[in-house]
């Protein structure tokens, strides 16, 4: 089993990769779900996050809010993807229940301290609330069994020409993330948008009983689903990597997060050739594609049979 | 009563600033100190600041330590400036009491939250632990009475002929703290470098018993003693502002931090014009020198007395 | 007969599109060749230019040098993979004849005015010359019939993760051209590097007299020439694309060079989402490989036919 | 006899710079006058350049027109000092004979090729003309006697409180003429501001006749002129220096000019502590002002007689 803590900013897709982590009980521990001010406001993530912990009947888990914009600067947000909700077409009734006290760079670092070398961090929004904990306590790094997150690009951008959502929406966050000293998997839009729901994804979707809610509305919502097309469900393969890292194929790599571009700012200038330094990323470079949505459909047919 | 905090990485005049916290009881109710790597690394800015906590008969004031390094990139020393241990000449025994648990983030933040708008920030250091404090938890703004910083310059560097100290030490910390909505209170070289010991303050400072040994080491740590020149005690400023405003000149003004610069970064660009914009800096234009110094050296007077 | 004016910086691939544009005198009116410092220092790309043009019988073509190093800021070279010589393994004859009095700039600019509306200027090295013509004559940008360069990339870079080298060798210069109010039609990495010089091309060169030389030495100068792979001839596809522009698909977009960036600078950042924006650049996103080594070795053909 | 060029963007502080190299025929050959985009457009600068040349009566000095604008980026313009005309309320006829043939930066380049070691280069504006001058003929460095600018500043700038307006108007350009290997004397606000036009001045200016038109009308053009203060006239410290270097205390420093700041770029950050780097500038830290004034009126006086 392994403890996993999920930092998202739901957020269509990062709703879909909690449903996976919910259809993966067996082989996956969540300890924690965090949010960020990212694809919406704070409030929203956070209400979002909440919404699904109780649609998801993911129980106690806490859920902690952290960090409602970026370190320096302004902050970015995706509400032209996302909708005004933050989950586009998904319609989930509100959370009953509070999110937990304390805030979320506190309870990364705790829960780290707590089971030092056991926890994987997955981080699939801006990098914020991780930036904070790594310089609050550096020591997160030695902690974090690995760290998995959903950002950057070795090829090109989404939000502009040369930088992924995520990075853009905290470049200096990104930066001392992955200067921190840990190695950090990257799974960027070179794999993400690999990872599409077409029309043959989405009739397997269907069928999911009152989960297909979710999962179909929010498969459409941002991009029209056609034959060999459709939205890529960005977030989930974060959580993907972590049931099955065979999935990808990872390159090691020195990423560098650009801060200082007036074109640039929060690109991920990925570096294959070592040249004798030390890599600070595994980079994934490919995505067996048929045996990831084996893996999330069948993890969302076990949860459909739960939730009923 | 003024209620303060002082966030510190001492360093020779973090030392004689908190001297003259120390002798001004009647005027001032330090209520925390916290520390910051600076002038000398983590470790050593806080057992400069408990020694001095004890040497200084501080009783049970909370010192709680905080960022070790710079927000992001390089973390720039001063050792040349504070010797190997920070304190240059000064010889204190070490101390007997440990710091406090936590982390100054948290000390800084439950301290305002616990008494909004009665504390009155002193910064005295790079501002890493503030701009932290701002973005975990952005409502210190509002809480802060005040903030004062020892830092900047109109004019021109220390360090180098565009940044000052604790700005290049931590530009894009002093970007946050200057962006975060407040008033900045900025003391920067303009001024503090009028506040210098001469041989006639030097000789003022030689009668105060045990106390002596901190003042008269310490001030002529970094700079020789002249009957014109002499080492300026910047950080006192700080702390002489909070005990008396009307000893400065301040303008309005809006101050911007470059974090981008190939030669300024950590320069505080200073805009008197303010052109219908809100000022979000009052800047130090003018120390009046002999009441300063009064202020001063009957402050570490009384202390003296105090201490035998 | 199209009227090409080349910039080039000789260089392998240089000397390779020179005689791409020797071999197709039916087409191609050669008006001139302006020198650059680029792959290696400005000396040697002139004596390189002067022996290519008595190599391949160029006549009286004017050979004028220009400029020596970036505008701004340090010069970049490529000796590592042209060899000391510039041009790898080939062995030219020195040139007999000088290059023409003046400055690359100037002949730029005069040849221009005196034909306006007919001239394409074809540029396979760093953009500095072009950058101080437009800057000396602003004129150019109406007189110049097109602008075809060798440069750049929307996917990566080859000198490092982000740039191209001619774009890296002088960004400012780039960004020059580019902003300049012209059309720029790129011919990035993104194609060029599917012009490779595989076995089955080179067994193609082989039979070419003495032009296969050149060719040959060329081709294998600076990468294993293998069944499926080999070096790219970049430059000859400037030259390709003024004979034939529908070898290329090309695509409007707005590029922007980046020249502040700690990782990016030289970076062509293209934006295909012109979302209202007038587009500088055509970029090549496809190359037909097959009919462009029809052309090319059909040109060299010819060429070697004359030298005999 | 000192041999001077003059680039310059007239500008009312330009005209009155020409008036004292005018009146100062015994001290100063003046050989050619280069005009650059800068206080107000090129077309203007050069009208007023060539309406000064006749008024003045400098016979057939050439008059150069140059570059229109900024190398790289964006132009600035200071028309809200300069006026709509460029000389604010001064009144000129329009020049009868037309600038001449050529560019500015080929004038430069000749002029200092045809008599090397002997001139000295005076720039007062953007230094467009200069940074391409160097670019095009990098021996114009060793050509020229001696380069004098006015512009930038060690303390603050005027344009906005990090550049001084010349340089803001061309950083790079800036840029490049500091690092050409040369040593700079830059005469900047730091005593250029020194230099001001009050009620004493200007009483010595209304008794020269014809001449006064032009003095009096453009000292009142851009502030008002009191007891104590009134307009700066920038430009006319540079001439001022090359004919009495004694004016001036020049301290030697090393000079980098910003291109990357958010809010420096133009900045001649200036280090006065050369910790073994060679100085690539000598800055004026100091005018002798009275003395000044007696040069420059003396001056203007036998300019008045010559005129009638």
């Amino acid at each position: 089993m392994k403890k996993v803590l999920i930092d998202c900013d739901p957020g269509i897709d990062d709703a879909l990769a909690l449903a996976l982590a919910a259809g993966s009980r067996d082989a996956l521990d969540l300890v924690g779900v965090t949010t960020v001010g990212g694809n919406v406001d704070l409030p929203l993530t956070t209400a979002n996050a909440l919404a699904l912990r109780e649609f998801l009947e993911l129980g106690d888990l806490p859920v902690t809010p952290g960090s409602a914009g970026a370190l320096l600067r302004h902050t970015v947000r995706a509400g032209h993807i996302h909708g005004e909700s933050g989950l586009g077409a998904v319609v989930l009734p509100a959370a009953v229940r509070k999110a937990a006290e304390g805030h979320a760079v506190d309870f990364i670092i705790d829960t780290l301290r707590a089971a030092p070398g056991e926890i994987t961090l997955v981080a699939i929004g801006p990098l914020t609330n991780l930036a904070l904990a790594v310089r609050k306590e550096p020591r997160v790094v030695e902690w974090a069994r690995d760290l998995v997150i959903m950002g950057g690009s070795y090829t090109r951008g989404n939000h502009n020409p040369a930088a992924e959502f995520n990075m853009l929406a905290d470049p200096e966050a990104a930066a001392i993330v992955f200067e921190a000293g840990w190695t950090v998997t990257m799974l960027g839009l070179d794999v993400t948008l690999t990872a599409v729901v077409n029309t043959a994804v989405l009739e397997r979707m269907r069928p999911l009983g009152r989960l297909a809610e979710l999962l179909v509305a929010g498969s459409q919502s941002y991009k029209a689903v056609t034959d060999d097309s459709g939205p890529a469900i960005h977030d989930a393969c974060a959580v993907a990597y972590t049931l099955d890292p065979s999935l990808f194929t990872c390159v090691p790599a020195v990423v560098n997060v650009e801060t200082a571009g007036l074109y640039t700012r929060g690109m991920t200038v990925t570096d294959f050739d070592l040249a004798g330094r030390r890599p600070n990323a595994l980079v994934a470079t490919a995505l067996d594609v048929p045996r990831f949505w084996d893996l999330v459909i069948g993890a969302y047919g076990s949860l459909a049979a739960r939730l009923g």
